[in-house]
């Protein structure tokens, strides 16, 4: 198809097709003269994704090229990839005090009760620190009895999703990346739907 | 206390405080002459309360406002009370297209196969069809299989949650928006670690 026939099968406006194309995050189509090109189903289904990352999931055109260049050559460190392509998923996190001995105490603390890895590399890390201080200086602290719960309830969850993840890495990246970013909302809107339904059945409602 | 000590015991600046009071959000302290009052705990924990709302949680003073209006006077219907709270959270979502008999029917699909009430008017309906379209939009939509999965564990999260629920309505609507802001977070954090944890192992890393 011509480049306005991508447009459509897309839903991408020409100009930004051209931007995209210009800033090396899409592919060139295969050149049929000195001005023109034809695209294919990997051009629509390349515009799906950097629709994504630069709508829903929000990233800035440069965040989205940092993922796609992983997406793209992911390397032999398939596990170090994934770990970069999430850290480059929003919320960002400021980096640790340099020299502090111990920056995430109540992450370290965490993962620790959970049996888990603790790497104060993985931005999750620095994530989960702010969240746990948060609810702490709000005078509603994570429990350690809470954080089992929950940590039990995810892993459940994170099971689920790393034993669908495609084999191959660049698949697996993509997969990654969408699942974290494009999931969370979903996550979130169930708990709270879940919330309602629980409490509708204790308060004795909707019966 | 003076003023001066409430600032320092709560650590919002004294001109915050002022503001806080003219604004109705802080009860005024008890008058010890005309232009002095005294300040107790309670003082220290609703403005531990407004600087939750209005920093991790994300809300202007006119939305803490009307969370902070049913803690206060939560009324008989508890259960309408606490949606209407969450309801106030973010992420704001556009009302329903007026007219529309079926406004969110990936959002009601989703929830009758979880066999949940499926109520039109609450925001994380709204939250839930936005969240499955941008993943359907990004060609990775919810299978009916994984929204099972997601259901089940979120399931048993939010029992545990509503499990502790104080039975006192007004801490019951307090503990119920904070619980839902400010541990959302906590669980988006902890799912990407638990992700990483399990992508180690099944990966065959730090073995």
């Amino acid at each position: 198809m011509r480049i306005s026939g991508l447009a459509d099968a897309s839903g991408v406006a020409v100009a930004t097709i051209k931007f995209y194309l210009r800033e090396g995050l899409l592919h060139p189509g295969a050149a049929t003269s000195a001005t023109r090109a034809t695209y294919d189903g990997s051009h629509v289904r390349r515009l799906r994704l950097i629709r994504a990352l630069t709508g829903p999931v929000g990233l800035s055109v440069q965040q989205a090229r940092t993922i796609l260049t992983l997406i793209d050559a992911p390397g032999d460190d398939l596990y170090a990839t994934l770990g970069r392509a999430v850290g480059a998923l929003p919320p960002s996190v400021l980096p640790a005090p340099a020299g502090d001995p111990d920056p995430y105490p109540r992450a370290r603390a965490a993962l620790q009760a959970l049996g888990q890895v603790y790497d104060p590399r993985f931005p999750a890390v620095a994530q989960l620190e702010t969240a746990l201080a948060s609810a702490e200086d709000a005078g509603l602290p994570i429990s350690g009895e809470r954080l089992l719960a929950y940590g039990r309830s995810l892993r459940e969850l994170a099971e689920y999703d790393v034993e669908r993840m495609p084999p191959e890495p660049r698949a697996a990246v993509e997969y990654t990346v969408l699942g974290t970013a494009l999931y969370e909302p979903v996550i979130l809107a169930l708990r709270r739907l879940a919330h309602q339904d629980v409490a509708a059945a204790r308060l004795d409602l909707g019966g």
